[in-house]
């Protein structure tokens, strides 16, 4: 070993000890007849001193000592005059006596500092150097951290890990899959698993009762921010339960994630329908750690002569808090805001309910006193507070809405990283129209129960009738969803009839799924995590990246390790693939 | 929850108590006016009664209940009156008030039974009935215990499991990788990796310091018995360390695995050279657990007329405990053995060091009893045993020896399941003569370090040199292996230099390891094991397959699924793949 101790492991009491540290040079300073190096490793930092009364020639070569060399020092323990109380070992240094260089370094291409002058690109392409500075390598720590909590919680309550295969069978429906060419079975083709989801299913049939794995998962889909093609899951299954012991369950493992990692005790998480979340928040996975509920407004506002309300299909209000003194520039700009492309409303009213009582809008010429009072009402706006109102189409216009709610809480500083708010939103539909294909498909997927008493409504009005599906929202995210699973064959062609499948089609594409369901499914749901989101949100961040080690860029790429990359014509021949143009 | 009780889980002591079960209907019989029926779920098996005297149509129904039925019932628990002490709940049994059928069976196409009449094809095919088998239940449960011991054990040593990415760049070196093209990036592709290996080095240039995953690898090989084309490894690295220090950690896994799930406490594994396993056991992974030492005999025959041996590399010997007694026909059929073409011996003598202390041997001719009488010593053989002998050519004797020292073990029953003798060997060759290529290649990894001392024999013997490479052997199975990584460019082009790459290939190949070596590398090693053969090594079985929830064929087909499987038209164009032959 070549050390007896780490680098943030000593401490006053270990004074006059002979140790031997190895690690980074994290930077080094002459101060008259003394050069004091800081070396550095995963466990912290320890200041060395090199005195030139000692050994001229031990010091005169720790001075030629470059930023992240790789060191081994010999030396005795001593209690610092001047002491550091930033870092843990800031009491005691090494007094060196023997140095050995183990590897030099390259001046790495930024800084390794916790704010680093390294743009995203570079860091990326350098990951083994981003990953050296402490918010990065926390974060990893972190992820390993929650896993290990989600085995053992799980663990203990007889649900057992079983690894499913990668290598699979491409199905066309939902999101693209990866695939694999098969050199064996020339001209067949694997695919990656987009989840394990008819595995866990199938391990139901098995008999396996509780199922869960943290597994990585594939979707090739044209990346979106902060998107990867290949994420993990915390992908989880049970036998024999309702969707009240669903939840229950995976209640419990966020309250003990919660718990262990941030000492936070959260007693029972609120659940909300979907149609309650979309009314009061435009969203159906609403941050609940502020306020800023949706008022909904036609009745109080479509009695007057002011036709944009009066033609719209939802006029909707929010009260931002204290934002009653906000200027005309503040408000135009908010205005702005919404009016780009990307929220896409076409126009925003406003109305302060200033500090003195009085009411002061952006359509005095349709609405008196009495009418903005009681917007207020619906709002809950409070004096001093702005409210703003939108209106047009539901959908859009909750939509919109909702954007802007964030954006204001984030601007307010509502959205507090240290705060944590899950909720259950329940009750979702089971079919989503598709405008494009003219045709209702799954809102989940094909394999989820529909309510029972909602069942008549499919042959009426399908989009009505809702499902056992939920989702674990925390903090404005979707950290989890699932559902409890059709396990009988009737109800399921019934669904694929539905869904608009013939018979020869639903064989075709769900044939080994369907078979299984022959020989005894019991009743089963189950739930899966984003393990990347999940973890970037309990360290009270929202970027995945960084809580992922060798992550891929916008357009897919490895830029560290180059990939994907082009193959060897011999590679390619094997395979039985040809890249040329089919004529 | 469609129960308030687990199937294993009832005992006298709940008598009385009102409970609902759910599970699959193992078997029914009738006897007089009782039906019973043996209800399972993965917990246990518990026995239902329903009694025509408390209520003919729920007998009635109960009665017309097939095999694997799934059945939720209530009643009330009551002692048995003929006891069952081969099952847990064996005291009681429940005499149901209420019977719901959760889902119909069809009748299964093997036995759910822990023999079953279902031959491995129709397992394979059905696996998720396979899996209710309580031998392939037992299996996967192991498997997850052995994983999260593992974990434990090394989370609390400070390793941190990180997750490195499966989508990755392919390497021409080593085995074939599975290929996955790139839609967004026309015309190239990834691979999945054969094992994290560069990411685990590049996790060490990063300062994790310790490093391990569980995690799935791949290799695109034609697949021998028992090969899979995905397979697990327990994949660890650790940083400032020497050999010893990476042997004594996992020394201390392995330990902690043979106590923690058998009781077993092994206390210090003995270790072996390369050299000295191949001498004594003709490989490089012996079984310790029986004896049967090779005895080298050279010396002590090659000084007579019998020119079989006079003109051999090598003569060697075992003998073989209490079959001094085998008849003519028993040893004609080892011989025959020997010589299939598997094995590929051209012959065999033998020698019965009779009980009485008289030697018979098939080469009287030549040799006298004072030459058998130190055959005898050379091989350890005692009165009683038979001497077998071959000669030839050293390794591949050496192997023909050691193939029929196994295949005597497992006939003699010397190969106890639940005895574990593991092992270290150590000292490996650095490099392998490859005959094809007319070069040598590296026997671990380009990366493996040389032993200091023998870096000069580098340009005079490079055959000799030894590495800092490892195996971890297991009764007779090589379950893990790693090695001391080079962490200096000086040594690496040395070594490239010595198997053959020119530095522009040298930099091709691994620009971008290297690259990162110039950054600060610490000394690092470490070791992976494969959890699939660990896990059935443990399970005192050899079968990986039983271990794995799906595993594929010999021909890499999940038979289950039914893949790979041909991609549509569609799919081929969007990834810009023709299948048609290059003209």
């Amino acid at each position: 070993m070549h050390r007896t101790h780490t680098c943030g492991e000593l401490r006053i009491q270990d004074a006059g000890k002979t140790v031997t540290l190895s690690g980074w040079v994290q930077k080094s300073r002459d101060l008259g007849g003394m050069t004091f190096i800081d070396v550095r490793d995963r466990y912290g930092i320890t200041q060395l001193t090199f005195d030139s009364d000692d050994d001229l020639s031990l010091r005169g070569r720790a001075r030629e000592l470059g930023r992240e060399y790789v060191i081994k020092v010999t030396g005795t323990v001593i209690e610092r005059s001047s002491k550091n109380n930033k870092i843990a070992t800031g009491d005691i240094e090494i007094k060196v006596t023997e140095l050995a260089i183990l590897n030099s370094a390259k001046l790495p291409p930024f800084t390794i500092e916790d704010q680093t002058d390294g743009g995203e690109d570079i860091r990326m392409k350098y990951r083994y150097l981003d990953i050296r500075r402490n918010p990065i390598k926390e974060n990893l720590l972190f992820r390993h951290k929650v896993s290990q909590e989600v085995r053992n919680y799980l663990s203990a309550l007889d649900f057992c890990e079983v690894e499913t295969p990668y290598l699979i069978k491409s199905t066309p429906e939902g999101a693209r899959d990866f695939v694999v060419p098969s050199r064996m079975n020339a001209g067949q083709f694997y695919a990656l698993p987009q989840s394990p989801q008819t595995f866990k299913q199938l391990l139901m049939v098995a008999g396996m009762d509780k199922y869960f794995q943290i597994v990585k998962c594939f979707r090739d889909e044209d990346l979106r921010a902060d998107r990867q093609p290949e994420f993990t899951q915390i992908d989880c299954e049970m036998s024999f339960v309702e969707q009240e012991d669903v939840l229950r369950t995976f209640e419990g493992l966020t309250r003990h994630l919660l718990m262990s990692i941030h000492g936070i005790n959260i007693e029972e998480f609120p659940r909300m329908t979907y149609q309650e979340a979309m009314r009061d928040y435009g969203n159906d996975k609403p941050d609940i750690r502020f306020g800023m509920k949706f008022g909904e407004l036609n009745q109080a506002s479509q009695h007057r002569d002011f036709s944009i309300f009066n033609t719209a299909e939802l006029v909707v209000g929010i009260a931002v808090p204290g934002a009653a003194a906000y200027t005309r520039k503040q408000i135009d700009e908010l205005i702005e805001w919404v009016k780009r492309p990307q929220v896409g409303a076409s126009g925003m009213v406003y109305a302060k309910y200033n500090a003195d009582g009085s009411f002061k809008s952006s359509v005095d010429k349709f609405y008196d006193n009495q009418d903005l009072q009681k917007w207020a009402e619906i709002t809950g706006a409070n004096p001093g507070d702005l409210i703003l109102i939108l209106s047009g189409p539901t959908a859009q216009t909750r939509s919109q809405l909702s954007a802007l709610r964030m954006e204001l809480g984030n601007r307010l500083g509502l959205r507090k990283p240290d705060e944590f708010a899950p909720l259950w939103v329940i009750d979702f539909p089971l079919l989503e129209w598709d405008e494009e294909a003219g045709r209702f498909h799954a809102m989940h997927h094909p394999f989820t129960s529909p309510k029972t008493e909602d069942i008549p409504l499919l042959e009426t009005d399908p989009g009505s009738v809702r499902a056992n599906a939920y989702d674990l929202v925390l903090n404005g995210n979707e950290i989890g969803g699932g559902s409890i699973r059709i396990h009988d064959r009737h109800t399921q062609s019934l669904m694929f009839e539905h869904l608009g499948f013939s018979e020869t089609e639903a064989e075709e594409q769900f044939g080994f799924l369907m078979n299984a369901f022959q020989y005894g499914a019991p009743p089963h749901g189950g739930l899966a995590f984003g393990l990347d989101r999940l973890t970037a949100i309990l360290g009270g961040q929202e970027t995945i990246r960084d809580f992922i080690a060798f992550p891929k860029n916008n357009a897919g790429r490895d830029v560290m390790i180059d990939a994907p990359s082009p193959l060897s014509p011999e590679q390619l021949l094997e395979l039985n693939i040809n890249l040329e143009p089919t004529k």
